[in-house]
């Protein structure tokens, strides 16, 4: 593991870091925030996935979670969306598919499965990677925007127990039924619909084993409210299967960071009850 | 004036617009962000100059103002840092000068003068624009951070009673005896250094004719600190002149927008005082 760069930023860290990643075949970068608290031994460490087009770097600089985090002794870890430097055909021409937009997914497809393995990235070899080397503790929160709002769910859902604490800011919440989710689940597991039911929060949530509060934050004129996000669609299975959700419609804010900055804190204060802060 | 968009944010808004400018005879770009407590009527307002290589957008993607001032009810006017689209011979081939690098003053020197009067723009024509176009009042603060710190000083020193309150993060406090400012001034204002002192907010502020409480934070690991900042002789100069200035230096911090996100509450809050919110 290689530092990048160490900016002081409400009295903790933020670090960027690079390394040779096993899941995924390449060098990944990674941000993570180390709250004050972190000097006197290993807290709590919420794990932030992006969405479309991101990197490591826009929550950390758009969103002001730090100065909450600082506040409530909570580490959080951005990963990047996607690998980065393979240069697979086609993986660079389209924002929804390929670099910057890898939903999360093991794919099964070639030539996208000698690398685009996020989900092993972000639920296996990220967490043994920063627990070992920061001091950040194994109780873990997972939250995400849009895409990475998308793979916040399945990371908690096919992993019961693993995070005490999940939210979302706009998630996709149905692939399987969104232009995004198709293009993206057909390209990485084969266009067999069979395969996509175990990688699409409307259709695990029913079987959840683990059901902590789910806190969902959606903006009632986010362009891609109806055509690419459907929370209808998660919020009726999780009626369906009594899954404590809480999805709040916040009256006239977008899909933008701007929107994910305005109710952070909340969804940080939500995150710290559930890690027992 | 035509607005480029429109984001919620804290109950509030934020709108980038664009605008023929007069002072620099091109179309000039600016954001605002207007507090809920707008929607009943002006506001105070808070002019935020931007450093070098910023535009409009740097600050309120970064700074994490807009929830103190919501909380406040200030709006916040973030103009860009030099004309653009006007392609005079080597504007474009360095970040300290021509675009991206106004330094706030009037150009007296050919090709620049036709163009380069962002102290006209900021002091004259932009608070006329948005106190006719948006819910804000006369009661203004000015702030900035690095060659947009330096421009809240001089325009708070050459404009005695047009702020209510000043501020700066990591200000160029005196041009004349930096590279960037000499670069930046030879250029601008010719080699004469007769003709630089009154753009200098180190040897303008011992005639200060109004003395409001000024805060300054300046990051003590600022790699620009000791070659380009120079805030001893600035506080020299306010020590010599009874000057009321608060400057701060903060651990560990540098010349990022982290720095700036970790003290803009504090800043906010002076310029409410100074308001008298």
């Amino acid at each position: 593991m290689e530092t990048i760069s160490t900016n002081r930023s409400f009295d903790g860290s933020l670090v960027r870091a690079t390394h040779a990643s096993e899941a995924c075949v390449c060098d990944m970068t990674f941000a993570i925030y180390l709250p004050p608290q972190a000097e006197d031994g290993p807290v709590p460490v919420l794990y932030w996935l992006s969405g479309l087009t991101c990197t490591d770097e826009n929550f950390m600089q758009k969103a002001g979670a730090q100065r909450v985090a600082a506040e409530l002794g909570i580490a959080i870890v951005a990963p990047d969306t996607s690998p980065r430097g393979t240069d697979l055909p086609g993986e660079h021409e389209s924002y929804d598919l390929g670099s910057g937009a890898g939903f999360y997914v093991n794919a099964t497809q070639e030539p996208w499965s000698a690398h685009y393995r996020m989900y092993d990235y972000v639920t296996r070899e990220l967490p043994a990677l920063v627990e070992a080397q920061f001091p950040v503790s194994d109780v873990r929160g997972v939250s995400g925007h849009s895409m990475g709002g998308h793979g916040a769910l399945i990371c908690h859902l096919k992993n019961p127990g693993m995070y005490r604490s999940v939210s979302a800011f706009a998630p996709i919440c149905h692939p399987s039924e969104c232009q995004w989710g198709r293009k993206a689940f057909a390209t990485y597991l084969g266009e067999s619909r069979d395969n996509w039911a175990e990688w699409d929060a409307a259709l695990l949530i029913g079987d959840a084993k683990s059901k902590i509060p789910l806190l969902i934050d959606q903006g009632s004129d986010d362009e891609f409210l109806s055509d690419q996000l459907k929370p209808g669609a998660l919020e009726q299975a999780a009626i369906c299967s009594h899954y404590p959700l809480e999805l709040r419609y916040q009256e006239g804010y977008d899909h933008s960071y701007f929107f994910i900055a305005s109710f952070i804190e909340d969804h940080l204060r939500h995150h710290a009850r559930g890690m027992g802060l």
